[in-house]
């Protein structure tokens, strides 16, 4: 009888905890406060810390200070099951606080945050394979709260699941507003470089949700060059830009979605010497304990690449994706996934960079894709109302996206990531798998495709393949009706054993899907 | 009358060390021995270094055992003036062996070694500008004295600076002779990997000479993969790799025009990791005092080229050449001289990697040069004697060695290296200075061409140019009689003040040089 109260007692215990106990899913966001001093300057005499742990694993979290008097500690469970935590700080007020909460099996579109696959490649946490296929919006955070929607509207109907985007408010041709939040206190035009704005963050926030509820990745540039001594948010000197480096990643390090981008054009930022973005690299991984994926972007000159904290390539280069000869380079150089994150834009500016026709943007895309990179989308319409998608968002305008959104779904569609499959000496024809190739003719105009594959890694002899015209402009699958056998390699290459030929559209921009027949 | 007997005897003493003293050119080998142990294994067993200075500058070298007794030195003087040396040894007939020589200022075509101009290109130590024009003859040192005389010949009439060539003999097809020498001791077909033989390395020597009489620069490699158990000389383990290493450079490290190639094709030898490589890399730095150009050439995977032990990046890559908007990219991201050393190979073989065509050879050459990269020239001529340059030297046969030698001559008339000079958007137009262009039209086959220039960092309005016409493949410059005014640029562009256009013959290959007219 005392054994079964006491199994009782135990059982209505964990009954009552479990009721009690907060539930997040996995890679969701765990978030709990508590009050502290006011006084003084609570962003930098206050420190708060706290250690999860779920008896496997322990995670130490850095707290920040949300203004009002409220400490927030912030923490994405990375594997379910129960949680605790306790918290250490140098006031009284936030030492010791315990808590626990139980992590829930992921749901719906909750795929985690995504990691590198394959070296080349990306997937969501879950193992769902990611391929990024991004647009730019420097300063859409910055902008009115109606302009924001139709952001995030054109976002919604666009393909596009990655935007990079600036923290801080750019300062720049056809970007010249003031934003509706600083991220710092100001009195006047001056900042107080110690403390910061929480309403400016609480908005990114809400905004990078925003974001992962339409599954778009928050490319998130940390720093940049497009400030010139209007705000100084581009030379606040190594303390500060530390402080604020510990502040957005203890508030962003949780958000699934998140990506760090140290700079956009880091080598136009001139009061940063690389040894500055090296320490400024370092803090951002230091203070993710997530791992985030990490890259810097640069203007005319790359960055170092090579270097452990970046999980991944981010290049400006406008000429590297006219041909996936090109792209495929730095693949090999770098040993990671490559993306092109600024390969000039499609619109109508001045400037040469932002004047692709929509094929070109549409073409670069496919050559990237074909190469085995990634490349980003931007758009530089001109607008009356200085509305451009690149610097403010708003709606979408150009002919790309739409394409850029069928190339997607061919991607997605392959049973594994494309690649070249012959990089040295044929940049026409990837390959997903030996049973599934992806032939892209770009601006050659051609009456006629014969059946070809290069010999490496190729399809046995006697395999039967099947066709598919995909015209990358119109959008348009065509499956053709004749079949095609693998004849034994010739040389470097393998044919159709009848050397079948197929009949083109006197057009560009076509591709050709081959994918194997299986037997019967 | 006792100071004029003091100072006598002192200008006296001074006269008679003069005549004793030997005199070496500067950047030319010292070389002094001394007889020593010969019971055990002097290889291993005995170890002499030797410190020289001028009282400036103190070098420490090692020195090796020649067989026969001797223990030898060899230092190259890298300043002019007095030199005194004393040696350290761990046997008591090497111990505290000191003497002195006289560097005399460089002569002729003394250039000294080549070294790293400019980040991306190179000259030689006295400030003469180096543009490797480079060719390949993997085991030319391995053949009968005739075929080697004939190679050396060869080399004397084309237009060739550097050859790569292995120190070890080369076992693959089109070269299956055993070698006249052999690295190690013997007995039967097993190597004493122990036990040098000095013989194969004074033979190897005297090659090395020979080239620099040609005013050649010998490309040493140290390992490569085409051995595959037929001497071993690819898998001898760490330990001998090492004294390998340790024994190559103590002997050629005081040649001047030695190169080191830490390996051909590194990722085709199985038994090594990359981790040795970076060990054997670090060896071979710091044996060599001099710090000769160093770098490690791969088969389909790169190496981290970024490492501080390479001076420059020496890559195998057949696609990269095709046009300068791909060689260009490796540039920006290495930050040092690119060196395309095997791009494909002018021949016939079956193999495609020895199928160029004289004119795709060129061709390469000239997209190489128009990035401000170099390429390194190969070729693969069946022969009924097996007699094929890449691997055995002999006469040359191909047609791209005299166009190649003509391009050099280009190269070495313009006052600065060529670069693209706006490499992201125009891959047809080198610069060398604003006075100085160079147009390399390559396949394209235009009937006519419109004086025009990038804008970036171009010449001022108002500037006159002329134009000479170049067939690449002609070898012929023929200046044209119209004369060109820079008018105000229009965008990225500068066109001449008439819009004035050239026409052009109806070929291939054509390039243009264009040059301002000095003011009078």
């Amino acid at each position: 009888m005392k054994n079964f109260l006491l199994v009782l007692t135990c059982w209505l215990g964990l009954v009552s905890a479990w009721a009690q106990t907060p539930a997040v899913e996995q890679w969701k966001r765990f978030e709990t406060s508590w009050r502290g001093p006011t006084a003084g300057n609570p962003f930098t005499d206050v420190w708060l810390k706290a250690t999860f742990t779920n008896g496997r694993k322990s995670v130490k979290v850095k707290g920040f200070y949300d203004g009002n008097g409220l400490y927030k500690v912030r923490f994405m469970p990375t594997e379910p099951g129960s949680w605790t935590f306790v918290t250490e700080s140098n006031v009284k007020a936030l030492q010791k606080k315990s808590g626990q909460f139980t992590c829930k099996a992921p749901t719906n579109e909750n795929h985690g945050p995504v990691r590198v696959r394959d070296t080349y490649y990306f997937q969501y946490s879950d193992g769902k394979p990611y391929h990024p296929f991004g647009t730019t919006a420097y300063a859409w955070t910055h902008q009115p709260q109606a302009l924001e929607e139709q952001t995030l509207t054109a976002l919604k109907n666009s393909g596009f699941n990655k935007i990079r985007m600036c923290v801080f408010p750019k300062f720049y041709a056809h970007v010249i507003n003031e934003p509706p939040f600083y991220p710092y206190e100001r009195k006047g035009t001056k900042n107080d470089f110690s403390r910061f704005n929480p309403a400016f963050f609480e908005h990114l926030e809400k905004r990078v949700d925003d974001l992962a509820a339409l599954g778009i990745e928050a490319d998130l540039i940390i720093f940049h060059p497009y400030d010139k001594g209007h705000w100084g948010f581009d030379s606040m000197g190594t303390e500060n830009d530390l402080r604020y480096i510990e502040y957005l990643t203890a508030r962003l390090s949780s958000f699934q979605n998140v990506w760090w981008s140290l700079a956009n054009e880091f080598d136009y930022i001139k009061t940063k010497t690389r040894g500055v973005w090296d320490t400024y690299s370092k803090a951002v991984v230091a203070n993710d304990p997530y791992r985030h994926l990490c890259s810097i972007h640069n203007g005319s000159v790359y960055y170092d690449y090579w270097k452990p904290e970046f999980t991944h390539v981010s290049i400006q280069n406008g000429s590297v994706i006219e041909e996936a000869g090109r792209a495929v380079l730095l693949r090999d150089v770098y040993n990671k996934p490559v993306v092109y994150d600024e390969v000039c834009y499609e619109g109508n500016v001045p400037q040469r960079w932002g004047q692709l026709s929509g094929e070109e943007m549409t073409h670069a895309f496919w050559q990237g894709i074909m190469a085995g990179t990634y490349i980003t989308h931007g758009e530089t319409y001109m607008d009356p109302n200085q509305v451009i998608f690149w610097a403010k968002g708003g709606p979408l305008k150009g002919t790309s996206p739409a394409r850029i959104a069928f190339l997607r779904k061919l991607v997605e569609a392959a049973p594994r990531p494309y690649e070249l499959a012959d990089p040295w000496k044929d940049h026409q024809t990837a390959v997903a798998d030996s049973s599934h190739y992806l032939i892209y003719l770009g601006k050659s105009i051609q009456p006629e495709w014969e059946f070809s594959l290069p010999k490496k890694s190729g399809p046995a002899a006697g395999k039967s393949f099947q066709v598919e015209l995909i015209d990358t402009w119109d959008m348009t699958i065509t499956p053709l009706s004749e079949t095609f056998v693998i004849d034994k390699p010739e040389a470097y290459r393998i044919f159709d054993t009848k050397r079948k030929k197929i009949r083109l559209p006197l057009k560009p921009y076509l591709a050709l899907r081959i994918t194997e027949i299986a037997a019967k």
